[in-house]
């Protein structure tokens, strides 16, 4: 069976304080990320902490995405690990949106195979205002 | 508030195949490494796949620990993302001896900065045989 697995390091800068630490609004957009990307939701988790953020894991059945807030930061980081045919990237524009980020960055890894025989690709994105 | 986190990425290689599908076993370990970590638990997913394979993920008031194997190819994706004062270094002995894995690969990302100004650590390793 192949090993090979996609996994997307996304981090999300200057994203509304709020939205960050609204477990609703997280819970949804990641539910929303996961359908977009093709992928299926076997389980899934969202803690809200004290005295602010949000934690959420959703188990899939092509590996996990998650995500974590820091409101007061800004600041939210994403991670989208997925085998097989899915379709991770279909889901970055859905967290921006959702969490008004005006900046982001990825680093995407290739997982299942030798670290040191791949080219990391690391990006920087900027908000352009939609 | 510091966002900094750390994120291990691990792959081990030619481990146990039983071990790899043992989800008791699995959960086992991956509670071990929380504590040798020393995080603290929030809650916990742990999935077995039909023919073969576990996923589990960790929810942690740090961020999260995730485990996803494929036995029939002796491989096992693990990782440790921590923000605050963990070790999560003192986790990898403990997964390694518990899944047999004669070599693996670290991959050190620093989360909450900007990944562009970092150096990412990649570390090979072969197990000694203990």
């Amino acid at each position: 069976m192949n090993t090979h697995s996609q996994h997307l390091l996304l981090e999300f800068f200057d994203c509304d304080a709020q939205s960050l630490d609204n477990q609703a609004l997280i819970e949804a957009l990641m539910v929303d990320a996961a359908n977009a990307s093709g992928v299926s939701i076997v389980q899934k988790i969202f803690h809200t902490f004290s005295p602010q953020g949000v934690t959420g894991v959703v188990v899939i059945e092509e590996s996990h995405l998650s995500i974590h807030t820091w409101p007061e930061a800004g600041y939210a980081s994403v991670d989208f690990y997925t085998c097989g045919d899915a379709s991770p990237e279909n889901a970055i524009a859905i967290i921006q949106k959702g969490l008004q980020a005006k900046r982001f960055e990825l680093l995407k890894v290739l997982r299942g195979q030798s670290l040191n025989q791949q080219s990391m690709l690391i990006a920087q994105h900027l908000s352009n205002g939609n």
